[in-house]
């Protein structure tokens, strides 16, 4: 593990669907103040919506390899409170704590897939008394905090094979009969539309950079420039891109793809060349 | 008072209703870390609805105790720059620091009582030039960074006797005739709905978990099951449970019940056993 | 240069665009947890309208005065992957990061003006592979980490002519025929609305607190009251005052000046005395 020499990490980061009206983040925050001082903490995000655990992990998969080394928590938890399996993951030089409902599935294969893990089950680790809807503040944190102070993974609870963590399903791609087809991911603040199609498969495609795709969805097919970035279209014109998790990706040059074209997350696209660059 | 061997505290706590599209925050963020390196300060949200120092009391109140000890600063001041009082205030192992509008009141409740409290008057402590709006910048962050490092309450200007601080009514719950009379607190960002009756009421009502409540609100009577999470009812289905602040609260499993219910903070409720356990 | 006796900065600032829905700022925050370990960052504003340069260049320099001597990465950049310069400005005992497209113009005049500035060349520097679309994560928090752990500014790249830099006008006022002329800057969280007029101009005007202004605007004349602050009028009613930057505002005590008259940005307006004090 990729401890320091004292056996613990250097920092702490953090994802929930919390929100940031009211006190939960904080509090949750105090708590791994208090129990790990000093420790710094790394707020990923707390505007994943409300139990959309698909896309908290997505954006957990998609971050972990730029943050440091460390305890990543994380809390997209619908079943909070219910006989839902809670875990602490250590996959690569991190461990991953949160509730075993595949919300951490996706990082820990990114960060290099499960070394082992635990059940979070030893009570003398959490607050007490426990509530029964706020596992973040009175199970996770204090838990993670431990853990980031030199805790052994194996104290938190009994062992849990890897093969029997939840998991859920990647958003799967493929390329068939001379077109890649694969789903919408999410879109982000500047409506920048991700898609699950990879750079390596438009390169088995035969596309490149100056090609222009034809981008089937729903009931419509869009003529779409791949172009290397956003400003290589004049503005309001479409362009397809590959992003930075290594996505293709629909945008509007300083307008909102997301809005134009009204794709939701899951929705069926298919990409395949149309013509050669110029 | 709980200081460090040195006199100083290990953490700043900041609340206000800001917003985080502007730099006002960043910039009590700067005035702190200038005057008081190294301290580490927590934010509990920015995002109180401006001016609405009810719900600010609530939150503070509510996140408090899950801080370290330290000096917290809250500012809700729609009185900002007239002849309102501000104050720095030892409660328990805490200063709060902000304006004396009530917005601190039930926090230092929360935090043990008041055990002294002094008006923010020495302008040497202060940023120069003073601004008439912004003394979140140029008055609560200079003195509390400075209470942070060290300097003795006393110091911020004269003693306020603690009776004379500013109170808000704390939200009224009574058992009457066999109901839990209430208000609803507030709706978090999952539209649970929180409200002022609390779990010892329950008690005292004869209700346990796995009975069924009346709840009577504006002109309906809703009949909702008491239960321990939201999950223990099908989503879609309203649940009652008691939260992570010990407050009854109504939520929809999977749903936003503060959309379906439209309860404004401040309305009445009443909630009485309707039925026993299967 | 105002650097420690150590060459290295003591804080890292951060503005974006990015929003706080997706992992983006965070992975930023990754970047330099990793580079340059120990280093505060604080968080500015990632709330910047998606690609307004104009709003973030007003926000970083009406910030900055309050902030330590740091490193302050600023990223509002539509021309990213585009043959768009790239720059690290020392101005102050500051160092500015980020796109050269005027982001950074105004707060490195608030800081006391070029010193000295360099092209973001060195590609030793950045992150590998650096993606098209995202220099925030791959050019921009690399280099402003090891900048703030003693880089010295000429290893980023050549040196770019300080009169070279792209600027954007700066928002324009002046006193004509009695009238303070200029337009409308911002509005803030709670409505309120910034003008580019400045409190020096109303005293060129001969106007004082306590004066009322002819405020004249798209077809509209208003009459406001000229006061310290926002109480210092009834709720509900419009009130000018010099706000926490020194600009002329117009707002609503207890209410959103904005929603209610609705100027947008850049939109012209005339000031003048019309009557005097009581």
């Amino acid at each position: 593990m990729g401890v320091s020499p004292s056996g613990s990490y250097q920092c702490i980061t953090f994802l929930t669907d919390y929100g940031l009206e009211d006190g939960f983040v904080a509090a949750c925050h105090g708590v791994m103040a208090r129990l790990a001082p000093g420790v710094p903490v790394i707020d990923i995000t707390h505007l994943v919506p409300p139990g959309d655990v698909r896309r908290g992990a997505a954006v957990l998969a998609q971050t972990v390899p730029y943050l440091p080394a460390g305890v990543h928590v994380a809390v997209v938890d619908p079943g909070v409170g219910t006989a839902r399996r809670t875990a602490a993951i250590e996959a690569g030089d991190n461990i991953f704590v949160g509730p075993d409902n595949g919300l951490l599935s996706w990082a820990t294969n990114a960060a290099g897939g499960v070394v082992r893990a635990h059940e979070l089950a030893n009570q003398d680790l959490w607050l007490r008394p426990v509530s029964r809807t706020f596992h973040g503040r009175d199970v996770f944190a204090p838990v993670a905090a431990r853990l980031a102070t030199g805790l052994d993974l194996a104290a938190v609870g009994p062992a849990i094979p890897p093969d029997r963590l939840v998991t859920i399903p990647e958003p799967t791609s493929r390329v068939r009969d001379g077109c890649a087809e694969g789903e919408v991911l999410s879109a982000d603040r500047f409506g920048n539309v991700q898609l699950s199609v990879r750079e390596a498969q438009l390169a088995e495609l035969g596309v490149e950079f100056g090609d222009t795709l034809a981008v089937e969805l729903a009931r419509r097919t869009l003529t779409v420039p791949l172009r290397e970035t956003f400003a290589s279209v004049p503005p309001g014109e479409l362009v397809a891109y590959v992003d930075s998790a290594g996505f293709v990706a629909v945008a509007v040059n300083s307008g909102n793809a997301s809005q134009r074209l009204g794709l939701p997350p899951g929705a069926r696209v298919r990409l395949a060349r149309t013509a050669a660059a110029p």
